[in-house]
């Protein structure tokens, strides 16, 4: 089932470059460590908007920067790494050798070509503090820390200056959301566990960001190969594209051969975390048989990745033997993949899967890299007849015993969630989630609101997305228009991300987010203008803003017409409310004050009396 | 801007027929009334399945009965007409002369082609009831409320016989949905003006429908063309296509020439009610100026529409002038279309719309032809910072007496919402539209929960469509793709109907709908079960769930595979799962009784002593 890939034919990586439309990449450098650059994308607005730019957050890594040459064969710079050794407590060593179970057995023109560069690894020595977690329970912010308040508190300071004109808190049901993001703050919520920076060690060309419920809602988008479909180029590029589009995070799924190779490409072009499932890759190194998965294979996975810079792990470490026989009378039984392969583990050895007894030694392995937990939910429902059941809540409930394991043990922690949930259900598993995992950031797929819609579960998971990440869930699962149905291309992952790019969004505006409405007032008023270039612009995806609006009205001039092709010249409201405006304008507050409401309420009762005339039945309650 | 329309090449509307995948249709005839036929879609599933057809909710009409020879010349059969002559109260008359304004002054090759066939005009006599709104508060149940009980009820007999496997009554916010609807229930709803069945009785071609709060949420889907773009072949499939995929209501909003023709066309081949805005055809009779606007040219141009048919109108009664002002400093000012038409008037002449000063007399009309009202929203926010304000509630208000007024004359109301608004404060809308409007059924648009996607706007939209719908919206009114960028065309009317399909089942599910599950459950079995042709048949848009599976795996074969591209062969947690259900179904009580809880929470305390020794700070809580 494997393409034959020819080292001869193999082509660098054809990755997406350059800016979006009017933007520019700026970066800025926090007070509290001047030598740092944080990026973020700037729009500019047409001259006439009289507005200055429209700064957003940018997650597209240099790639968007017109000034940086990309060499997909050479990767990203590692500044990070100089930030790691320079606080210490690690050290650069051999590492693992590459074994050829590691891309699968993969040999001769089957095998992807490796990565050209070889960095040296880095790990924890000893006791000493390697992860956020550890550094932000000693008090100690980091550059990381210092890095993310950066990023979350654009347009904050601009909102502040504008509240007098629009406050609006939103409803963040309990969240914890200050005016501005300090370095402090950013610790002190690590420290408590209830957000996390996906940071392995060896991830040196990271912009590092930050996942919990009190930032701004992530997304996570999906790529990978599998044994049927998809090559290395088509994976790296991918992962550019999904960053382009706003995926703050993305989790490398391949499955099949050339794991390993697949993957360094991956990490060593990647400005964003990077998570895996590793038990795929261990699978693969016992040929796909899930009863010859041993904990020492597993082992060896764990450290291959740490040591490769992957950012957090998917472990569903609370799938546990007594649960499974909770799933048989579900309408679709176990639909997690490592749930699926734990549970046949454990049912052909009759054994406690080890992913949960070795538990601890997960941990010590982790930590050492700084690598984030993501644990699993390896029982959540795939179907909505299945949401919300003893099975699923019962692995949630473990998942809430673990993360404190973890966090003893040093570790940076989420929690995976469902899934498949009609709306009345989606609530109750956010709750419930705060409270057995003690605030532990929720990163959900979805969930999808109905079944019945495959080729548009990119919608119905939208919904349920937009709900949970209002509800508190701090990372989005991304789901594309092709789930269930085939391999994601690089079309689906767009509509993939902006889908949920919205979905997050329109949470942070829900939870009141202080700066989150900028972007959208800076749309609004430019639709209000008939500044076409702006709105197309300043939305989340400018080329298909453009192509939908060039498909009725493609001249150059209609970019400046006062109407669009719903309507036509005539009957633009738009165009009428300028003169709504004069018209206030011109009223006194004598006028206003006649008008509104005194005006309004003898209106109401000259036409009672009419009614009352015509019918002398009116404002009798109907039955 | 029109395009000409040459007599000689107009072309007979090409309408899409035939069945849907693996459809038939299937018509049923209800206890109460067996001379009726009430027509429902009935999937055939693989006989591997063993399991019944699955019906569904069937808005497409005879074209997609493949019994049924269409010819759009002659129109549908008006077999409706026959029940409204024999209930009485109702005579033919010679009605109005088509006149040249009504297309906009078309003539020559710019006048496209009147429809063939000319149908005498009924009207309602003296003060003979001719409402259903009337019928119901005189307790008398009329065909049309027999025939949507029967529509309604589809599967819920299948959902109560299965209740006792899976029981669960959602979350409905006080609305009140019974296990069955009857001709009764549905009579009782309409005389409390809970819901309405818009059904002119010059609409003889209707398969009448009803909306309400306690009978399964209802789509509607804009059509029209406007000045720049469309032409009536255009539109009239637009109609068809859009009930193909499920819309329940369609809205023809053309402005520029030809109205009347090309909603001629329309009405005689419409299965569904018609909607229109009959401002804007009043607007072209007064080219474009509004504020040549009269009651005269405004009164005559309802005649007309309620003469050809038309089923609901809106109608923006609650701008009044001394709301406008409120409006000033919006982001987005006045956004509908209506509302600013009546406002620029309101303004020019410095007087109180006339859809206010003569809604009693327009309540006489409408009950003459039992025309509904759609109240329209004129001051509805077009940005989310507008959401709520005072201009908007101001108007709610308003809408909330005219309610009244219209009810008293005998006539059916629903009331239009917004509009673009934040995800949290879309529940107040729909708490304070049942308070101020007295439970009359609530149709809103979207409401799109952020302003930043243009593009996507059926998806920020569909958003906020589902959470309305579960909070108690009756009607969901389509966005596509294309809003505020251009006018739909006919992909865009599907997607943007499948995206509102799915919102509105959402929306069902999550309200408990007894049967709503039912088509969820099954194609989650199929899915299951790998019956991939079962699962696209299924779904809502089943052309495009096999086109995104085959752009994978095209053959026949991977129809019946045990997997799919996302995953491969073996990777698949479905397949996996099939064990798990042996091994359960071979556990014994005792075992299962060992297994859990008592087996997990022994695992617990062992590793909680693990740990303890690991550490000795197990459990403690942190900071």
């Amino acid at each position: 089932m494997n393409k034959p890939v020819n080292q001869a034919e193999f082509q660098t990586p054809v990755v997406t470059t350059g800016p979006l439309p009017a933007s520019t990449k700026v970066y800025t450098h926090p007070a509290a460590d001047p030598t740092l650059s944080v990026p973020h994308r700037s729009i500019a607005l047409h001259p006439s908007a009289n507005e200055p730019d429209v700064k957003v957050y940018d997650t597209s890594g240099p790639y968007s920067d017109a000034s940086v040459t990309i060499d997909v064969e050479k990767g990203l710079p590692r500044p990070r790494t100089d930030w790691i050794v320079e606080r210490g407590g690690v050290e650069f060593y051999e590492g693992r050798d590459v074994k050829p179970e590691d891309n699968g057995g993969a040999t001769g023109r089957f095998l992807a070509r490796e990565f050209p560069v070889r960095n040296t690894p880095l790990r924890g020595v000893g006791d000493a503090p390697v992860t956020q977690y550890e550094f932000a329970k000693l008090g100690i912010i980091t550059k990381e820390m210092i890095y993310v308040a950066e990023r979350e508190n654009l347009g904050r300071q601009q909102a502040v200056e504008g509240a007098q004109d629009r406050v609006d808190g939103g409803e963040s049901f309990g969240a914890d959301i200050p005016a501005f993001v300090t370095p402090e703050f950013v610790r002190s919520e690590i420290a408590r566990g209830r957000a996390v920076i996906p940071c392995n060690i060896n991830h040196g060309e990271l912009e590092p960001q930050i996942i919990g419920r009190n930032f701004l809602v992530k997304i996570n988008a999906n790529i990978g190969n599998s044994a049927v479909a998809s090559s290395v180029e088509e994976e790296v590029e991918k992962m550019v594209w999904a960053t382009r589009w706003g995926a703050d995070n993305v989790m490398d799924l391949s499955t099949g051969r050339n794991i390993h190779n697949t993957r360094e490409w991956i990490l060593r072009n990647a400005p964003c975390p990077i998570g895996t499932v590793p038990i795929y890759q261990a699978l693969e190194k016992v040929n796909g048989v899930a009863e010859d998965l041993t904990w020492e294979i597993y082992r060896d996975t764990l450290i291959e990745q740490c040591e490769q810079g992957v950012d957090y792990f998917t472990i569903h470490a609370g799938v546990r033997l007594a649960y499974i026989h909770l799933t048989a009378n579900r309408v679709c039984g176990i639909v997690s993949r490592g749930g699926s392969i734990m549970a046949k583990w454990m049912l052909a050895r009759h054994e406690e899967s080890f992913l949960y007894t070795k538990f601890p030694e997960i941990c010590d392995i982790m930590r050492r890299y700084d690598v984030t937990f993501s644990l699993g939910d390896g029982l959540r429902p795939g179907a909505v007849a299945d949401a919300n059941d003893r099975a699923q809540f019962a692995e949630l409930e473990t998942l809430g015993e673990l993360t404190k394991v973890a966090w003893e043990k040093g570790c940076q922690v989420m929690i995976e969630g469902p899934g498949h949930v009609p709306m009345h259900k989606i609530k109750v598993n956010m709750d419930k989630q705060l409270k057995e995992c003690h605030e532990a950031p929720f990163y959900t797929l979805g969930p999808l609101t109905t079944d019945i819609a495959p080729g548009y579960d990119h919608i119905t998971s939208g919904i349920g997305a937009a709900m949970i990440g209002w509800f508190g869930t701090s990372m989005l699962c991304y789901v594309t228009p092709k789930e269930h149905l085939g391999l994601p291309d690089r079309d689906d992952v767009k509509v993939g991300v902006i889908t949920y790019k919205l979905a997050a969004h329109a949470a942070d505006l829900a939870k009141g987010h202080p700066a989150a409405q900028l972007r959208d007032d800076a749309l609004s008023r430019a639709r209000f203008e008939f500044r076409w270039e702006d709105q197309f612009n300043l939305s989340l995806d400018p080329e298909t803003a453009r192509d939908y609006h060039d498909q009725t009205l493609p001249k150059d001039a209609h970019k400046t017409a006062h109407f669009c092709s719903m309507c036509g010249p005539k009957f633009c409201s738009m165009e009428i409310t300028r003169e709504v405006r004069e018209y206030a304008a011109n009223l006194s507050d004598n006028e206003k004050a006649t008008l509104y409401p005194a005006e309004a309420e003898k209106g109401m009762d000259e036409m009672s009396e009419k009614f009352k005339e015509l019918g002398g039945k009116l404002y009798l309650e109907t039955e």
